[in-house]
């Protein structure tokens, strides 16, 4: 199998079948990550690029540990080296990168749209790690890995994101990827963090975190980006986390009752990382027993695997 | 096949037939980059330290996909790192690595003659990508493996480089090259930017870029380094790109008629990148037909995966 | 074979046994990197993180070329990258990185006990790179192998370490290492460099150089960190160096008389880099017959690979 694209540059252009593809191919490369020899052959011989424009480690790092457990050679170029340096742009860069043949490259860029201009000028796979306020695909598949292999599906469940959903590409991949797949997405945040035409994404949009978590079946909290108080986005940084922050109390009150005897109502609570502890979550919260942080974690090595493996592996259909 | 020398260091000391030898080994490696599988299990368990004291995307990217491809352990040390900060000599860095028993190294320096320096004092392969402005024979090689696979030699073509002739070890690697090649090599530049005797070379020397590319086959337009400005080199950015910028009302009016039907009289344009577009060379003829800049680029990987086999793998005689 | 212990953390909680098994795999593994093909499949699939927090050529390209040596996947985190900035505890960064499976960290941290923090909260092996003035136990183990190949036996020789032995991670280490294998070790340094109760780790303290090296087999100098001078730990760098350099006329009046016709008796000099050459050691004490600054070097990989075999590649006992 592979996926008809060459690309993957949003969850927004993906169909639900070719997330569902994605899922489940990165379900069944999960278990080589808990093997031994954490390897499998199958893309020897491919050349990945990780260019990353912003850094990152977490992302950097699950990218190439994905690319070597599939055997590809991984070179990283980050923005800090020469060339960018020198003034060249990204176009030119592109270009040069593609005559060097490689299969896939993956591309972190602070402009939103970055990678839809690379992948329109290269014949090889662009994937997109987060550009700008745009999207970041990948997390959202990891998260849906997540909660799909906790509830046995996405569809009817009851998703709350809470935070700066304006400028994360982290929140407007998963409104698309759970919307998609059936899930009935709230978010929350401060007004001056809410796109002003929310409701057309096909979520409901709330002033209060406290309703917008009521009765969720995944809480999925936003890292708050502190440089952005210097903006005026949000007053003081001990108020966000009073009025939007999630802890242990703000979430009990929330949860719904859960059958007897089964965990499968519980909630679950998804952060995309790296945490401001004790900022839009409590400590007690993140390593709570509600928390799949680490399982995010976890999966988004599996998923990019399974990009890696439908973009260039399979066979073409 | 192995080179009988144990370094490339410049293109100075390379006989034609060492050049040559280097030149058809990466026009069969070349075809590896176009395969799938980019791969030859050539030179597997050899280690290879790519040690760069100047930053450089592409070609410390080039070198280490080359590498990969040949299945070779690539290392990359650049100067940011420590012991460089802490103000260990290059002499001491040498033994160093040495002692971890590479079995070649990639060096760029900021200091002409460091590579020479490095390779007596190791008994690894030596290969200079890159240092001040002395020699940069990788880059050199790759343009001539250019020229060769667009006109099917080198003997007898007229060759014009055009820019900073006396700081630019492109210029000079290439000056060499295509000498001992046989093509005849004009060269132009602002009076402040040409050697005091470069007729020695064997160039001849012209003071207006017309002059030196009229009739050419191969253009090759350098780099202008745009800091040197500050130190009096050259008065304005514009006044130097009306001078010595390469147009497209220039190029018109320097080609040689092509015979009838044939693209083979036809001048190609070179640049060894990043390019600063609308300087040296205008956009339009960075991208046209004539040049051929992406194509040096990936000529390099097939050069220096040339370099290593030639150094490391092939039986020696 | 495979150690016992999870993580290598210090030297001074190993047994002397489980000392002389890393030594000699060490001494097993270090013609694999002598060979043309310098790779054995041993660990292939596993995933080795290198994270540096703070910067070091040697000591990581160490790891990383041991790690591929054994054919395992090493991935590089440093701390000048992302989520380090991004202000994310060791704690978290650890357990982000545990989450992707990893088999191995080595971390390299300013914090003394940092590596053992980690281990306590990661399932993989840890190792210990250095971690503030506390240990660095590799280093350690390279020159227990480097003095034991020379000897034949640790047991019975004077071992001299000279310099800051107060925040010598090095210092550290060997004294518990070669303690632990029956030498007799002495060190000397200025007061303000040398711990209060030195004598309770059962080393001998002196005042002078002259009467710690006097006799000795071992002569090991430290690298003195020049910016301590600032902090007013020595008062000029040419009095440290005129009462505690190591030079030649130093040395010729320490050494023992070698019995007729051997160089056993001879006594050797380590250090474990980067030399400040006329500072604690002169140069031509540190390029002379008696050093084995490189030899520690080459056994470095040799040490590490051992580590990375013992932790994760022998059969369990």
């Amino acid at each position: 199998m592979r996926l008809k694209r060459k690309d993957i540059l949003t969850i927004e252009e993906l169909a639900g079948d070719e997330i569902e593809l994605i899922l489940s191919t990165a379900e069944s490369l999960k278990e080589v990550s808990e093997r031994e020899i954490k390897k499998v052959p199958t893309l020897r011989g491919r050349t990945i690029i990780n260019l990353f424009y912003e850094a990152s480690t977490r992302t950097r790092t699950s990218f190439e540990i994905a690319a070597k457990r599939m055997s590809a050679d991984a070179i990283n170029i980050s923005a800090s080296s020469s060339s960018v340096v020198k003034g060249e742009t990204l176009k030119d860069t592109a270009r040069n990168i593609e005559a060097m043949n490689p299969d896939c490259i993956v591309l972190r860029h602070s402009s939103s749209g970055a990678p839809e201009m690379l992948a329109k000028l290269v014949k090889c796979s662009v994937i997109n790690a987060g550009d700008g306020s745009h999207e970041h695909p990948s997390q959202a598949l990891l998260d849906l890995l997540t909660v799909k292999q906790r509830f046995g599906k996405i569809q009817g469940l009851k998703v709350a994101i809470i935070g700066d959903i304006l400028h994360s590409r982290v929140a407007r991949s998963n409104i698309y990827g759970f919307t998609k797949l059936g899930a009935e997405v709230s978010v929350a945040g401060p007004p001056t963090m809410m796109p002003s035409k929310i409701e057309k994404t096909g979520c409901r949009a709330f002033n209060r975190i406290e309703d917008a978590i009521k009765d969720a079946d995944v809480i999925m909290m936003l890292r708050i980006q502190l440089e952005r108080q210097k903006t005026g986005l949000f007053p003081t940084v001990r108020e966000y986390s009073r009025l939007f922050g999630l802890d242990s109390k703000k979430l009990e009150n929330a949860k719904k009752p859960a059958p007897e005897g089964f965990n499968r109502g519980d909630v679950v609570i998804l952060h995309p990382g790296p945490v401001n502890r004790g900022i839009e979550i409590s400590s007690d919260v993140a390593d709570g027993k509600y928390s799949l942080i680490l399982e995010q974690v976890k999966n988004g090595v599996a998923v990019r695997m399974a990009l890696f493996y439908l973009l260039m592996g399979g066979a073409r259909e």
